[in-house]
C-alpha cells in the first residue's frame, strides 16, 4: 500500500478495528471455538477498504465518519463472512488468506462454515441494535441483504465458480466474454461495494441524487479494482498479496487480461489466437491496465455533485490503479 | 402427522407455501442453477412447523395470521438455510432430507453452501422490504439475527458437532451432561422456535407479557421437540422421517435417551454402567418421553395469559408428544 493511501486509510481502520473488536463479542452462549474463528478472520490484517468507503462516502455527503460506523461494521462483517466461504475446499480451496492460514486450515472445515454463516447474521444484528432511528435501519439493512444474496455477492460467486469451466472460445467473441465476466464481478466484487457507498450516504441522511452517484461511482471504482486484481494475479506474488497468486491462470480461468489479449489479436483480424488460446499475456495486461484507467476516470467525473468533500474518494479511486496488494 | 395436526396446519401450509415461492422467485442476476438449489431447499415437502407457529403465535396476541407472513417467511428461510448447511459433508453428512437427497447431493457442494449463504441474506432482506412499521422490521430482524447467530444457531450447531466426540463419561454426573445437552439444544433447536414465537406477536404489535410468556412456551416446546427428535432417531424409520435415523447411536453420540437411562442407573447406585456405557436404551427412551410430557405440561401453563386464543399452540404442543415424523 502507498504511503499516501495508508495515511488516508489510518484514522478510519483505528476507528473500525476498535469497532469489529468489540462487534467480535461474544456473551456466553458462544463457543470459544467458534468465537475465536470469528475473530481469526475479521481481526486478521487487512486494509479494511471496504468499511473505510462507507466512512468516506458519509463524508462525502456531510455527515461524520463515526456516524456510519455500525454500517462499517457491518460491511465488514459481510466481506469476512465471503472470504470466509470462498475459501473453503468445495469452493476456491485457498489455503492462505491476508498472509495466515485461512480460516478452514486453521479451525477446521465445519467451523469455517459455522464462522462464515454467524458473521453473516451477526452482520444483521449489529445493524439492527446500533442504528437509532428504525427506518435508517431499516435501509440499512435492506441495501446489505440485497447486496449480499442471490443476485448479489453470493450469486456472483456461484457464476465465478462456474466460469472456471468457460473458455474464451465458448462464446461468440471475446466482448461477449468481457460482457459476461463484468456482470460476474458486478455482483461479486461490486455489489458489496455499492452497498458500502449507498450505506455511507443513507447513514449520512444524504438524498436520493447523492445516494446514486456515490452508487455510480462504487460501481467503476468496483470494476477497475476487480481488473487491477486479476492483473495483480498475474505479476505479483504471494507475499505481496498474502495470498496465493497465478491460480486463476494457472487453472485457465476467464481473467481481464486474457480477455482483453484475445478481444485485442480479434481488432488485429488475428482470430486464430481466439480458439487456440495462445494470447499474449502482458499486452493483455496492458490492455487491463489501460481499461481500469478509464473506468477510473469515469468515477472521479461521477463524484461531481460532492466537490473538496469527496475529496477522499477521489484518493481511493487513484490508488485501485497504483495497488500492489 | 396425525390428521388433528395435519387440520390444524394445512390452512398455514397453503399460506406460507405461497409466500415462499413468491420469496424465492429472483431478478435476472440470480444464476439459474443458484435459484433451482434454492427452490428446492426452501419448497421441500415439510411441515412448515415454525412458521405455522409465527402465525399461531400472531393469533394468540389477538393480530391476524397474515400479519406475521413476513415473519413467518423470514424463519422459514433460515431454517432452510441451517438445514442445508447442517447436512454438508464437513458437518453432519447426510445425503437425505424430507424424503429426498440434501441438497449438495442435488447440487454439489460448493451451490449447496452458496444457497444457505443467499436464503440467510434473502431472509433479512424479505424482513426489510415486506414489513410497513420501521420500528416493527428492527425488532423481527434483530430477533431472527440473534436466533440465528453465534450465540444462537451457529453456536449450537458448532457445540453439536463437538458433542460427537464427547462421551458421558466425560462429565461429572449424568445430570450434568443432560445440562450441557440442554444448552446445546436451547441453542441449536431452541433459538430459532422462540424467535418464532416472539416474532408472531411482535407482528401483531403484542406487550411485553405477552412476548416473554410465548418465549417462555417455546423454549419448553423446544427442548420437547428436541428429546422426541432424538427418541425417534431410535423407533422410527427413514421412511417415517425423511432422513436417515440411528445415525446418532451409530455414532455413540450424547442424545437424551442415552443420557437418561445413565441417569436411572445412576440413581439405582449402578454406577459401573455410567462408565462402560453399557445403558438400558429402552429405558432410556420411556424415561425421555416422560420429561418430554412434563415440559409439555409446563408449555401448557406457559399459556395460561392468553385463553383461548392460544388454543392452537395447545394443539401443537401436543402434537410434539404424539409425533412419528
Amino acid at each position: 500500500m502507498s504511503l499516501v493511501i495508508d495515511a488516508q486509510l489510518a484514522p478510519f481502520r483505528t476507528l473500525i478495528e476498535e469497532s469489529l473488536s468489540d462487534a467480535c463479542r461474544f456473551a456466553d452462549g458462544c463457543p470459544v471455538r467458534l468465537a475465536d474463528a470469528i475473530r481469526y478472520a475479521v481481526l486478521a490484517p487487512g486494509k479494511r477498504l471496504r468499511p473505510a468507503l462507507v466512512m468516506m462516502a458519509a463524508e462525502a455527503c456531510g455527515g461524520a465518519a463515526g456516524d456510519a460506523r455500525p454500517a462499517a461494521v457491518a460491511v465488514e462483517m459481510i466481506h469476512a463472512y465471503s472470504l470466509i466461504h470462498d475459501d473453503l475446499p468445495a469452493m476456491d480451496d485457498d489455503d492462505l488468506r491476508r498472509g495466515r492460514p485461512t480460516t478452514h486450515i486453521q479451525f477446521g472445515e465445519a467451523t469455517a462454515i459455522l464462522a462464515g454463516d454467524a458473521l453473516q447474521a451477526e452482520a444483521f444484528s449489529h445493524l439492527a441494535r446500533n442504528v437509532s432511528d428504525p427506518g435508517t435501519a431499516v435501509r440499512l439493512i435492506g441495501e446489505l441483504a440485497a447486496a449480499a444474496g442471490a443476485c448479489g455477492l453470493v450469486g456472483g460467486q456461484e457464476d465465478d465458480l462456474a466460469a472456471e469451466k468457460i473458455r474464451i472460445a465458448d462464446f461468440r467473441s471475446p466482448l461477449s466474454a468481457r460482457k459476461h465476466l463484468e456482470s460476474i464481478h458486478r455482483r461479486k466484487t461490486g455489489a458489496l461495494f455499492v452497498a458500502c457507498v449507498r450505506m455511507g450516504a443513507i447513514s449520512a441522511h444524504a438524498g436520493l441524487d447523492e445516494v446514486e452517484a456515490l452508487g455510480r461511482f462504487a460501481e467503476l471504482f468496483g470494476l477497475a479494482f476487480q481488473i487491477t486484481d486479476d492483473v495483480l494475479d498475474f505479476t505479483a506474488t504471494d507475499e505481496q498479496l498474502g495470498k496465493r497468486t497465478q491460480k486463476d491462470a494457472g487453472r485457465g480461468k476467464l481473467t481481464f487480461p486474457h480477455l482483453m489479449a484475445a478481444e485485442n489479436s480479434v481488432a488485429k483480424e488475428d482470430s486464430s489466437s481466439l480458439s487456440s488460446g495462445d494470447v499474449d499475456f502482458q499486452a493483455g495486461i496492458a490492455f487491463a491496465r489501460s481499461h481500469a484507467t478509464s473506468l477510473i476516470q469515469d468515477a472521479h467525473d461521477s463524484l461531481k455533485l460532492f466537490g473538496a468533500s469527496a475529496d477522499r474518494l477521489h484518493i481511493m479511486a487513484d490508488y485501485i490503479l497504483e495497488r500492489t496488494s
